[in-house]
């Protein structure tokens, strides 16, 4: 059934209310650009915790991505946006292009048409949904607390799941989430992260825990600490972690001149 | 003319011999996906230069970056293969995906086909040239001395420019090279360079021009010297550039296993 997957979780804009795959394979090309389609990873941090977003389409067992087409009249990044909004709730994230997914055997035409007839609707070769697909991924990492995903009409859920507990996603999108998350833990290693995911303060255990979050793996304490210090983004702040025992850890705060410097150079500095 | 450098540009595969725009209209979409197209920056280091490869059609003033189109049965790694080789000879480069522009003023469509007309060849909204591109960008630094690019039928020249003589190119053309340097040049912060440019010893000012070239800007010896010792990734070798004299200059190699390992984990090391 993955034709019912790939048009539920990409159905909704077109069909305004109507659970119409027929009216899809009429007239997706009118609005959406053929061949193309997006796909959103969207990470979220909390307790520790390193989530991602996915939608459970109704009387499907398999999740996804939050995905979708590109208008006519759209950039890429303007569809992105519209697209996460539309399924999930979410607005003004900052979506970064991370990878465009064109392997052949993502888009299996045949399967496709023979699930699309199991469903009583009639598809030939080059219909919209019969077509094959190009992706491009876009990903963001957000603050869970921030936002509440919502379902959409075709969804039975969206959710934020844990890394550790994704499991079988449809199509490719388990090789979509994977080079998402490679491409995000090749970044911790030039630049900084935690802004807008952790409070304004926070001790340095929590600092560790994110990248431990991300990493997938435990970090040693002192090497972490010493490092981070090194790279000239945070301040310590002069009181401790509330409680006030003398063992208190101390709080930081981001520097953010030379955050926002890190982020254009390299936590190393530029040439 | 803007249509005619589009054209020309991407013809060569298709056409197989005929210049004839009329037939890639009519059956640009049996072999290639609408709507994508992809462009290739290719960079070359020589003599301290950084250059980039350049077509220049018959009878235009405007030069262009070597793009084409996607065929149904390629992903796009094949396809900037293919159309690169065909448009300028080279092959076996590795090109990497950096960026998918997708903005609508990219595509002018009232003006494509008004410039049709005026070739004598009648098109209208939605055949194949005359429709909205989004367009992937590829990019490469390559050793300039080992290609020897060649002008295809369609062009008078197929040419190293010096980056700083690049001039005006046709379409968004300068945009994807501004977007391909800037991509290369934050590498630059992380990640290793220089094998494959430079011959197998070179000096610390060969390596600095390199360096150099790529950043636009000249780099303080004595920082550039300690910067790049630090990062382990050159072994010093027992003899001195040919000359002999007290003040040559020491030769050094690269650490294959170190500079493999700073390609994965970052200059710095991973976390």
């Amino acid at each position: 059934m993955k034709i019912f997957y790939l048009c539920s979780q990409k159905l909704n804009a077109l069909m305004e209310g109507e659970h119409n795959l027929a009216r899809l394979i009429r007239e997706g090309n009118l609005r959406y650009l053929p061949h193309l389609s997006l796909d959103c990873v969207i990470f979220g941090f909390h307790e520790g915790q390193l989530k991602v977003l996915l939608l459970k389409m109704k009387h499907k067992s398999d999740w996804s991505l939050p995905g979708g087409f590109v208008a006519h009249t759209e950039t890429l990044e303007q569809a992105a946006d519209r697209v996460l909004n539309e399924r999930t709730g979410l607005s003004g994230i900052f979506l970064k292009q991370f990878h465009v997914f064109s392997d052949l055997s993502r888009s299996d035409i045949p399967q496709t048409l023979s699930e699309l007839r199991r469903d009583g609707i009639e598809a030939k070769v080059g219909d919209w949904l019969a077509q094959r697909y190009i992706s491009v991924g876009f990903y963001a990492l957000v603050s869970f607390s921030k936002v509440v995903p919502r379902a959409d009409m075709l969804s039975d859920a969206c959710e934020w799941r844990d890394l550790s507990d994704v499991g079988k996603l449809i199509l490719d999108h388990n090789q979509i989430l994977g080079k998402a998350l490679e491409t995000m833990r090749l970044q911790l290693n030039y630049q900084p992260i935690g802004y807008n995911l952790l409070p304004p303060s926070f001790t340095m255990p929590e600092l560790q825990r994110l990248y431990e979050a991300i990493l997938g793996k435990k970090l040693d304490r002192r090497n972490f600490q010493r490092r981070m210090l090194g790279f000239g983004i945070l301040r310590r702040l002069p009181e401790r972690k509330a409680g006030g025992a003398h063992k208190a850890p101390y709080l930081y705060e981001f520097d953010h001149e030379a955050y926002k410097r890190a982020l254009l150079e390299g936590l190393h500095g530029g040439w």
